[in-house]
Formats: structure tokens, C-alpha cells, sequence
């Protein structure tokens, strides 16, 4: 298994074996090392001295379901911070095939050209492709199959990415070469563009595969694996049919809607973009529509969905519960079919939708536009961002920043990224994993709204967000999708059994939770030389005292909680 | 003596007895106590819990020359830690008569509406003043002076801080009711805004006289001090004929005047902006203009000027070097009629031509116009600045934010404070005073410049640097203008003299050195607690390795120098 160096100053090309010490690292846990490591934390992230990884895990390629998710990870030009981010696909099971564990991308071309990076048994190239500058997502993920095969894996920035925008992210094709599945957050695709690199192309063809110790064991523990999943209500049926909309209306339900840029917690027309309202739309509409969908082949859990019009037409493929909320009730948009059109052109110019609905709720709030005017706030995405126009680029930078120039300080942010759709005043341990996180404000480091407590209270909090980050950074670097969580995230047995088998260790659950600790606290010392202490490690100040209807509820974690939250004894040490 | 604290929220006015310990204390050492004392360094700096202070010093009051400059203070909107910015003007003189040496600004009004502080012997009251909302500095300070008498102090905000722009400026008048006094930097203008303050007037009615415990005394030491300034060269010849425009030719023969954005550091056109050309200039036009005078009485060194048009019109008042690099070299414009017409709409609009300069600089080289095209840019300022659009607003956050949203990595600023017409690279004692000062790239913690050494070499410049910000900070903290420094930076005496007479102390050279360290180490305190360290006291990453022409100079100030710097033995603790 190797490293390839990809130096983007000098163009060369560099195959390393995968250091021992990276042997059982992937994903987020192999981006932390690395930015650790490699890259000085007061860098500018769009600067030569910031990398870009692209990771997948120690588990890809062997056919275990929901294994092969690819990281994104950089120097964050929104947060200033370490940032990692993950998306599906098949890249990384095209990867795995060339005997690569990941990419990093070192330098900057200085030349002004964008290149594609070719990857295919035996032949790894840097193509000039000055001819892609500009081009939408779709269109390049179309363009690049015509060229390079209907069958490659790629790696692929919008015009966002190339515009330098803090919104953009790095996104990645399913099985049909839709190139919609986003390593979204922290402006990792401006981090790609910065580099001069517009797509990397993975041909289907390597030959490499991962030698397993144990193959009886391992085949026992992949269908073990896939039994549990299958087994597990959320994952097997709600994940399955209704995808992660199916969030929507309990999420509304307890005040926790991002809605009308967090100034509510409930949506009055939340059932109009709700899971079933998705999932019926889908099965009256027919056609293309699907309401069940696997971004990556051997996926059980199938969460991935393709929304058509009422002719039966895709209108993008997978709408999920983040963008409804954050393109939808927190903009004032009630209907699906334009929401789905907001997450089209999204992902064609390669931008995350939870950044740029947040930066478009604070920049309506403002006074930009009104709330729930599709036309105009479909005009601003497509020829303001899409063009960088100077609104455009203001947008572009995210919602804080756009806070500042619009001088509206109602901005739901921490470490200058924005919330997810997860409110943070009515689900407080989102208040712990949005304020601690060396993430920022991403939902993604620890959900916890499953967790069964009174989410509105701040008692225990602290320990739940926390045993959530744990475990979510520990499956987080295995490149695993967090939705095993709820079949395995109690039972990590299953993925021990996995990883003894493929590699012959001897490892057991604890060696898991360890692992999820080194890698947050390997991110957190990344940030801490980049500048980060405890003031960044806080709820924005209108959330303090701003009463969040319906509920009336403020964020009210007590300031001694956060304190002791990073002390050892609080991680048992 | 009092202070006088005015809550927006409540609209109530305090009268309060000037704390003996703030005795001495005024101006930025003032500033520096109450804001560590009072706000909570994790703020909003547009919020209710900022506080805006207004102060004047111990010597203010008693005609002794230079004496009376007027801070403003709060946390910085611009670079989120302690900002204090200080401008000339009568303000201070009015206001120590009614006995008060600082207003301390709090809350935030809630209503929407826009307020006059008005001060006049035994009656102090909040005036709404809605009809003011939007006025222009030199328009407001016409109607508050027909409105309130000719002979106020005035201190104001344009337009810029009702909107929240982090480039808006405090201003205060001189004797003749001009408006362009400026405490420039940080965007203290916002936040004066931001608590719905449009304007302080004071009344020339108080009543009060400081107590001056020895008048013998203090009259031989008045007169002392102002026979050295009138004795000095810098003072009594350098800066009453050519003012600080003295400063272009010397700067751009060490190849260290900001041209083109940071990109040169000479100017082909140097002699059209100089001392002598705006010398000769004002000479030969006669009329209004003026090419010495005193921003408040009593000065003796009066180094500012009254410019001009060729008809005879003042056009501003006044001209400054500054303003002639940042908005003339910087820029591509050598016109000093079209830079005194930019200062003039900058005075107006209430903003920082520092600031904004270098903001334009950072965005004409992305592309927004061409360098020089002084039409385009005099609309840029009036219409989209002025106007408060989109463009407007993003210049109006200053150059870190103008190089995040146009994409241009080439910023000159430390801790999101734009660098002042001090080119690091060549007066290397600059990038120290920029780096290290809490007060972010603010050249008037600190100008190396006289300082007898090699500008181009690293060697000591961190002594001198600090030496320089020890002094500054304590003449700055007893109201002194900084322009007596090159008189009686090296002769405290003059200044312990003034003291001693007037509050029956008996100190020495060394309680002088000692405030000033005090001073400076409160502030740095008030940034470590906003979440400042030492990542922010560095110079941008292009400094480090693009070569400055015509000198080919690097910041190659060593690490382990900037290492030293805060620790206690350079500061001989």
C-alpha cells in the first residue's frame, strides 16, 4: 500500500510505501497525522505550504459495506483550522485497486494552469487541462468519462473551487458518475484549486488487492457486518427507505429546525419537506426517481436517493436533511422540487449547501432578498456565486464573513464555520460538538440527537457529545460512513473482528476508543498551533441570550462544563 | 475629575468620581485599564457588551502644548482585540472643562435610532436624532455647530460607522469646525455606531480648572517644554513647514514606500506626492491653504495644513503622509489635488484612509480597476463605500477581508489590521512593531524610521522597536501628541516636570518607562483573553519570501527574535 506525492509546484510525481505507522489509519485519522506532521498550522491555507489529502481506509476494497468513504483534508480556509471532511462514492474503491491508501497534494502550480491528475495501472500523469477551467461539475464528470471511461472514479472541483470561495468543497461520482457526493465542508475544494488542481481521475483497471490473514475469518465478519446493519431498524429501515430526511419532522418536532436563520426552531410547512413528503413524491413520480440509492457499490444501508421531476426526470441525486433544512425552512423554502434545484446547481459549481444556507439566512436576514423568494435566491446561487460576482464571492466566504459585510451579527457559526441543521439551543449536545469540535460547527464530528436523553436540558451533555466524537473519529479514520453508527457504535466488536481479520491483529474494543481520542486530539494540537484556544471553543453570543421559539429555549451549557471538557481526567487519562 | 458613563440600553447618564487610581491615567493607558477592568474580552465587538471610551489625559486642559489629543477605545471590530486610536481636535479641551476625562459608552440602544450625547455646563442629555442618520462629517459637524454654537468640540461618525463598517473612524474637529480630526484605526466608528451614537458635542462652557499643585513650577516647566519643541529641528522646522509629508522622499529612498499594493517599495513618481511639492503647492496657490497649522490650540509644533484647490478653496485639512502613500503610491495615483479629494470624501464618509487604502490596493490588484484610475476609484468611494453596496461593504471590513473575498493572498496586515505607509521590508524595525503590538499593524504603536540604524538589516530592531512602543505607549497615555517624541522621547524630564507641578508627585524618568510597559502589557492581557497568540504577532507569509524591489528585501526577522520578544527579561522584569 502507498502514499502518492502529487507536487503541484514542480509536477512530479511520488510513490511512498505506506509508513507502518499508517498501516491500520484512514480517512480522518490518516489527515490528522499527516497535517500534523507535514504541514506548519500557521500556514495560508490557500498557500503553497497547506496540503490537500485525499484518504480512504484500511477496509476499503475488501467488499465490507459502507467502508470506502473518501476524506477530504486540509488547512481550512473558513476555519483557519484543521479540516476534514468525507463524502461517498467510488473513488476510493478505485483507488484501493492502484494499492493507494491516499493522495496529498503539496505546492502550488504557479503557472495560472489547472491540471488533471490521471491515475491508471502503471501510469500516473499531471495532464495540462486548461480547457476544464470554469467548468461545472456535471459537466466535467461527463466530459472526464467521455475522455478517461464511463467507469473511473474522480475527484472533481466546481468553479467555486477554482474562485478560491470557502463554501467550495470536494466532490465525488457514484456508480452512475453523478458527481454529487461531497466532502462539503471547510472550503477543501478552494484548498484543490488553490493547488491548480481541477480533478483527479481514477480508472477502473489496478490490480492491487488487500491481502487479508484471516480470509475465513474476515468472510465470517464481513457477513456478520452486514447482518447488523441489516438487523438495525434505523439503518436497515429508516436510513433505507426515507434516507436522512426521515429526520425532519422529529428534528421539528422538539424546536431543533433551523428555520428563518435560526430565529425558530420549527417550520410551520416542515411536513411539505419532509421524509415521507420526499419519499412519496418520489414513489408517485416514478421515472428516475429513487427512493432508496447506494452512493457506493456493496452499500447496505442505501441511504442515497434520486429526486425526478414530475416527468420522471433526475432533478439531483441525493437530496438530504441538511440541505432541506438549510436550503429550505432556513430560507423560507417549503418546496422540495426547488429545493432540489438549489442542490443541483450546488453541486454544480461545487459548493457545500450547509455553508452557503446558512450564508444565504444571515444575507436574507439582512435584507438581501426576501425569505422564500425561490427566483431571486435561485438567481443569487447561480449568477452571483456561480459567476463571482463580488456578492457572489462575499456568499462564497461563508456566513460569517458575509455576517460581517451585511453587519448582521446573528450568525450561527463557531471557528468561523457555520451550524448545521442541528440547533444547537434545542439539542444541546450539538452545543458541545459545534463549541469543541476542532471542526467547527459541523454536525458531523457528533450527532446527537439519537442519543435518549431531554435534549433541551444541559445536564450530561458534555459526556454524550463527547462519547459521540469519540467513537464517530474513531470510525471516522476505519472509512467507515457514521451511519453504521447506530447498528455498531455500541457494538464495535463487529468492526474489531474486521480489521483482526484483514490484518492479523489482536485488537479489541478499546484500542477503538483510543483511537478515536489520539485522532481528535491530534487535530485539536494542530489547531492550538494554528492560534486556536479556549475563546474559539464557544456559541456565537446571540445564542446566550436570544430565546429560540417555540420552546424559548437559549444555550445554557454552564460555562464550567466547557471548561473542564478538554482536561484529562475528563478523557481518562 | 469624573468620568461620565452613558448606557445606550437604558439611556441613563452617570456622573462617577474619577477613580484615584486612574489618576494619572489617560488616553490608551486609560483605555487599556477599563476595558480589562469592564469588558468581557470574548465580546461581540458590535454588541452590547463592548464599551466605546472617549478620553483625554492629565495634562489636557492646562495649555501646555500637544497635550489634549482625544482616544477613542473599545475592542476592535477590525482585529477583535484592544483598539485605541487617538486624533487632535478640541474635543478634549472642552471636555476637561466640564471636569470629565473620559466617557465610557455602554450598551446599545435597541430602538433603531440615532443619538446626540450633548454636553454643556450642568446639563448632559441624549438627544434623539434621527434626522442625522446618514449625514456626512462635514455636513453634520455644519448643522450640530448652528444647532449647538460655533465653538464645540464635536466627535462624530459618517456614515461608515452607522454601518458597521470595520474602516470607520472616530472624528473630532479643530478650532475652525472642521470635522477630519481622525482616531482613524481599528474601526472604532462602527462601534460608536453600532450603540446608536452619531455624535458627542461639548459645549465651550465648563467651568472646572484642573488643580495645578505647584503653579511656579508647572508655569517654568509649561515653558520648558515648549521652548524644546520650539528648539528641536524635527518639531520647530521638519513638521510645522512640510507636516508629516516630510516623510516621502526619506521613505521611498530606502525603498520602504507601499507602491502597487506592497508590490514596490519606491514610487516613480515620489517627488509629485512630497513635502516639498505640497509645500510648494500650498505657497504658490495661496488662498485658504495653509501650509502650517495647529489641530488644537496651543500647539506649537502645528504640523498639520490646510490644502487648497488653484482657485484658492480649501479642498481638506489636513494632508498627511499617510494619507499621500496609501491612498496616492499605493494606489498608482502621484495627484495630490485627486488624494486630497479622496481624504476629503474619506474625512466625509468617516473612514481611515490607511485602512482603505490599502483595502483598494488589495483589490485593484485582483482586477477591480485599474491602479491610478483616479475617477474610478473616487467612484468607488463615494458611490460603493458611500452607498454601503455590496462592494462597498466589503472594502468597508478593510484589506483582510477585501483579500479573502477577491481571492488576492497578498494582504499587508497583522492581526486583520491593514499595515500602515511603513514597508517591513525595509524599516525592518516596522515589521516588529507591527507584529508584536497588540495593537495590531498600527504604525503609530512605534515608527522606527528615525531611529539612526540600518533599516535594511534584522539586527536590533526588536529592541528598538520596543523602546519605541514603551515611550509611545506612555506619552500616548498622558495625552501627549506623539509628534513631541522626537523632541522628548529621550528627555522625560520635560514631561515629569509637567506632572510633578501639576498633581504634587515626585516621580522620575523611570515611572514613566514603567507606565509605558504597563500600558502595553494590559492590552496584550485584554488579547490574550479575546484569544490572541503568539500566531498572530507574525507578519503575512508573502513578506517572508517575496522580494521587495527595488532593494530585493525579505522579512527575515528571526524567529527566535519574535520568540523573545514578550519574555520577561527583554522586558528587564
Amino acid at each position: 500500500m502507498h502514499l502518492l506525492r502529487v507536487n503541484m509546484t514542480t509536477k512530479q510525481l511520488t510513490l511512498e510505501p505506506l509508513p507502518e505507522a499508517y498501516r491500520l489509519l484512514g480517512n480522518r485519522g490518516l489527515i490528522a497525522e499527516i497535517m500534523l506532521n507535514e504541514v506548519p498550522a500557521t500556514c495560508e491555507p490557500l498557500g503553497p505550504y497547506n496540503k490537500l489529502i485525499l484518504a480512504g481506509g484500511p477496509l476499503a476494497g475488501l467488499g465490507v459495506s459502507s467502508a470506502a468513504r473518501l476524506s477530504a483534508g486540509a488547512k481550512s480556509p473558513l476555519t483557519g483550522g484543521i479540516k476534514e471532511a468525507n463524502g461517498g462514492g467510488v473513488a476510493v474503491q478505485r483507488l484501493v485497486k492502484l494499492g493507494i491508501r491516499a493522495i496529498i497534494v503539496e505546492g502550488k502550480s504557479s503557472d495560472g494552469s489547472m491540471y488533471v491528475l490521471h491515475l491508471k495501472q502503471g501510469n500516473f500523469e499531471l495532464v495540462p487541462a486548461d480547457e476544464l477551467k470554469g467548468m461545472g461539475n456535471y459537466r466535467l464528470s461527463s466530459v472526464l468519462r467521455e475522455r478517461f471511461g464511463h467507469d473511473v472514479g474522480m475527484i472533481t472541483i466546481g468553479p467555486a473551487g477554482e474562485m478560491g470561495m470557502a463554501i467550495a468543497g470536494v466532490f465525488a461520482n457514484d456508480g452512475e458518475g453523478n458527481p454529487s457526493r461531497a466532502c462539503a465542508r471547510g472550503g477543501l475544494g478552494a484548498v484543490m484549486g488553490s493547488k491548480g488542481l481541477k480533478a483527479v481521475v481514477i480508472e477502473n483497471d489496478g490490480t492491487y488487492q488487500v491481502p487479508v490473514r484471516d480470509p475465513g475469518a474476515f468472510n465470517a465478519a464481513r457477513k456478520a457486518f452486514s447482518d447488523v446493519l441489516l438487523s438495525t431498524p434505523q439503518t436497515s429501515e429508516v436510513y433505507t427507505k426515507y434516507g436522512t430526511a426521515s429526520a425532519v419532522l422529529p428534528i421539528n418536532r422538539i424546536g431543533a429546525l433551523p428555520t428563518y436563520n435560526f430565529s425558530r426552531g420549527s417550520f410551520d410547512l416542515a411536513e411539505q419537506i419532509s421524509g415521507d413528503a420526499l419519499y412519496d413524491m418520489i414513489a408517485a413520480r416514478g421515472g428516475e426517481g429513487k427512493h432508496t440509492h447506494a452512493c457506493m457499490r456493496g452499500c447496505v444501508i442505501r441511504c442515497s436517493n434520486v429526486v425526478a421531476d414530475s416527468e420522471g426526470k433526475t432533478i439531483v441525486s441525493p437530496l438530504e436533511y441538511e440541505t432541506l433544512c438549510l436550503m429550505g425552512s432556513n430560507i423560507g423554502i417549503a418546496d422540495i422540487d426547488t429545493i432540489a434545484k438549489f442542490n443541483w446547481l450546488c453541486n454544480d459549481l461545487g459548493i457545500d449547501t450547509i455553508e452557503t444556507g446558512v450564508a444565504l439566512g444571515v444575507a436574507l436576514e439582512a435584507g438581501l432578498a426576501l425569505f422564500g423568494d425561490a427566483q431571486e435566491i435561485e438567481r443569487i446561487i447561480s449568477e452571483e456565486i456561480g459567476r463571482g460576482t463580488v456578492l457572489g464571492r462575499v456568499l462564497g466566504q461563508g456566513a460569517t464573513l458575509t455576517g460581517k459585510v451585511f453587519d448582521n451579527p446573528r450568525v450561527p457559526a463557531v471557528k468561523g464555520q457555520a451550524m448545521a441543521a442541528h440547533e444547537p439551543r434545542a439539542i444541546k449536545g450539538m452545543a458541545v460538538t459545534y463549541a469543541m469540535s476542532p471542526m467547527g460547527a459541523d454536525h458531523t464530528a457528533a450527532v446527537t440527537f439519537r442519543a435518549p436523553v431531554d435534549h433541551h436540558s444541559p445536564a450530561g451533555q458534555m459526556e454524550i457529545s463527547r462519547n459521540v466524537q469519540v467513537t464517530v473519529a474513531a470510525y471516522d479514520s476505519l472509512g467507515f460512513c457514521m451511519f453504521v453508527v447506530p447498528a455498531v457504535g455500541s457494538k464495535p466488536d463487529y468492526v474489531i473482528n474486521l480489521i483482526n481479520a484483514v490484518y492479523g491483529t489482536n485488537y479489541n474494543a478499546e484500542w477503538l476508543k483510543e483511537n478515536g481520542k489520539k485522532v481528535i486530539k491530534t487535530e485539536r494540537e494542530f489547531n492550538r498551533r494554528a492560534g486556536f484556544t479556549k475563546t474559539h471553543d464557544r456559541l456565537p453570543e446571540f445564542m446566550l441570550e436570544e430565546k429560540l421559539p417555540p420552546f424559548g429555549l437559549v444555550s445554557d451549557i454552564p460555562e464550567e462544563d466547557y471548561e473542564r471538557f478538554w482536561e484529562a481526567d475528563f478523557w481518562g487519562e
